[in-house]
């Protein structure tokens, strides 16, 4: 896996801006705008979900009609703009046009992205001191603009990439926000990506789908999924790399992977009162889709979520969670080992504590001990294939209910 | 629906026992024992998790090799004899043997259930004492036999209900342990029913598949299922009433979906830290199955149940959890009504709270004080076909998680 910087030096042509528009109470960020110098061409993955929010369908539609020549993204917080209708459509395209008169460009260029509770409408005013604010501030602070897209985040979320080609480097940078409702299919969870190398479209909508499902597909917070999820990447060529070749648009990929890996695991860590960072590597299933099915029913348990809070090596959870998943498993074929931190498949899987369909005669101290640490990684070996997946996940703690107990009022 | 009484007045030729065998660490019951004196035609509903517990396998087992001639089953808590491999099928069977041996009865006249903490082996002494005290102690005290199979239920869950016939009346009686875990597939759930009704064993099979589906296969406290969920049925036609026509097996059918569904929401209502109960009436939906599933997926949803307990008539997360399950739904051809109590489909459904794709003008202080009841009715009208199903649910709370961070220690 690639090095991702924390931070984003320079993405040629791009300026973001975060600001206050009077949304959030407490006067935080709470709009954002990422614009580009140039058109891009753009690509975009959304939530499955059949109740989609108003900026969901219209950036759909824009994404479809005109792909290859967007100049910005326009994001609000406080409210989702979901199930609210036609006024919702009607103030989603709204903010559009808002945004293309403060950059003179069309309404038909600018995506926009919201979350927040579902079923407010936009407060538009709020919404156009936001654009007026953003547009006139617009330069290269991230920090801010990945701040403008927060709700129950702790902290923003950004990062960026910058590759050597022979041709001249170029840099892939993004920002995501997370949090609650993290699943399977991107739950609650908005990320733009924007680059300045060139590719072709074809190739900028199909690496973007990969990477979506090795990362933000592969992070499970509470199961739940969300009516707003979406992720955007835009291409505006200003570095003057042109990837053309199999193995260029192979690097990119990788990049892009290791960039929206480390955003997906970023969301994991500020998880809703999370306490604890769990690695769920399932090796030798009978497929890859198999593996990731099994991992995602174990970090979607709530009973195992719980023993994860309590710090307990609770083996017979994980199994039992592994089990109800619809894929093949075998428990006497089966081995499940735990250790402390972050491995990855091709390490040490650290203590046996399951095989053969029993417990090992692990001792419980030296899995109390692993338990204790802040990041935990589960191996489940399935004996029965050659399909493997890695899942992130996290506990639920008494925060999390509390967060959302209280969340709407 | 049938009234069910809340006690257990008599079921001829039934006697049961719960005592003490020295599993829990407070004196409480903690074995389990219900016994016929003469041969029973016998059913069972098993887990459909992969990760079976082994008096599962051996009760399957029994129940294909032998369904005419049951007489007993013996229930131990504290462990749930699953992922123990053969000396868990070795213990299993000795548990029989036990019970076998103090009624001069043989082995496979006996199925045993275990319910407790996964991977921890049966503590045979204890167990042999459990069959010794409760074989003396045999008797009508169905409270004490629906103690001694409780783990972290609050409450004995038991009911009966008789019915008259022309040729006389016949009685079901049954009793159920639940608590965390219970999901669609019946979780952790353990349920003995008997009967002294005569009917042919094909019936008396389809019906109580036909019960569960309709009871235990639609309660969701948090989505987890367990290895060791049971169902059993006992009929005996010691009331001398015979069911053969299709009316009266009809009728029987209709007193145990009553008793089940009875049993089922006595489970949710004692559920982990639960404080409201709820109940969600799915209505036209495009079939059944998927007015199931909308209904499954709201009632597993840890957001919408974190909503509940927080008092939150959030319509926009059930509507999401709506919206994410594996069924057809439009938005916009949906509405969704809330009541304080339980209604069923038939009735009233109370306010409306959303209509069309969008919330409706309802005042939330009129939402507020329906969700302030302790238990509360949700509606979803799909309105897209025919289909129906009701499930039952509740909240979750700081309580759940710290019983499930804490349970194994």
């Amino acid at each position: 896996m690639m090095k991702i910087s924390p931070s984003v030096a320079s993405v040629r042509g791009f300026l973001v801006a975060g600001v206050h528009a009077g949304l959030k109470k407490d006067g935080a960020p709470d709009f954002s705008l990422v614009v580009s110098e140039v058109d891009c061409i753009a690509a975009g993955v959304f939530t499955k979900n059949k109740v989609k929010a108003a900026p969901v369908l219209l950036d759909m539609q824009r994404l479809d009609e005109n792909p290859k020549s967007i100049r910005a993204v326009a994001t609000n917080t406080i409210s989702a703009n979901a199930c609210t209708g036609a006024i919702g459509l009607k103030n989603a395209r709204a903010t559009s046009n808002l945004v293309a008169d403060a950059l003179s460009i069309v309404a038909e260029q600018v995506l926009v992205m919201s979350t927040g509770v579902i079923g407010a409408h936009l407060p538009m005013d709020k919404i156009a001191r936001g654009v007026e604010s953003a547009s006139a501030n617009l330069g290269s602070d991230w920090r801010a603009a990945a701040a403008g897209i927060m709700t129950t985040d702790t902290r923003p979320k950004f990062g960026s990439i910058t590759m050597e080609t022979a041709d001249g480097s170029y840099s892939i940078a993004g920002m995501v926000k997370g949090a609650g409702m993290i699943a399977p299919n991107m739950a609650t969870m908005l990320s733009v990506i924007v680059t300045d190398a060139g590719l072709p479209l074809p190739e900028l909508q199909s690496s973007l789908r990969a990477a979506a499902n090795q990362s933000y597909n592969r992070i499970v917070v509470d199961g739940d999924t969300s009516t707003n999820d979406t992720v955007l990447l835009l291409a505006n060529g200003m570095s003057g790399v042109s990837l053309t070749g199999e193995e260029e648009i192979a690097a990119f990929q990788e990049a892009l992977d290791s960039l929206t890996r480390y955003l997906a695991q970023e969301v994991v860590r500020d998880g809703e009162g999370v306490t604890k960072f769990i690695t769920l590597n399932i090796v030798n299933a009978e497929t890859e889709a198999d593996a990731e099915k099994i991992g995602q029913t174990i970090g979607a348990s709530v009973l195992t979520k719980s023993a994860f809070f309590g710090s307990d090596a609770n083996w017979g959870r994980i199994m039992a969670a592994a089990g109800r998943a619809e894929a093949p498993l075998e428990p006497d074929s089966a081995s499940l080992w735990v250790a402390a931190g972050e491995s990855s498949p091709s390490e040490a899987p650290g203590l046996e504590i399951f095989s053969g369909g029993m417990p090992t005669d692990y001792r419980e101290e030296d899995a109390a001990a692993i338990m204790a640490a802040p990041s935990i990684t589960f191996t489940l070996d399935c004996g029965i294939g050659d399909g493997g997946a890695t899942i992130w996940t996290c506990d639920i703690s008494h925060e999390y209910i509390s967060i959302n107990g209280d969340y709407r009022s």
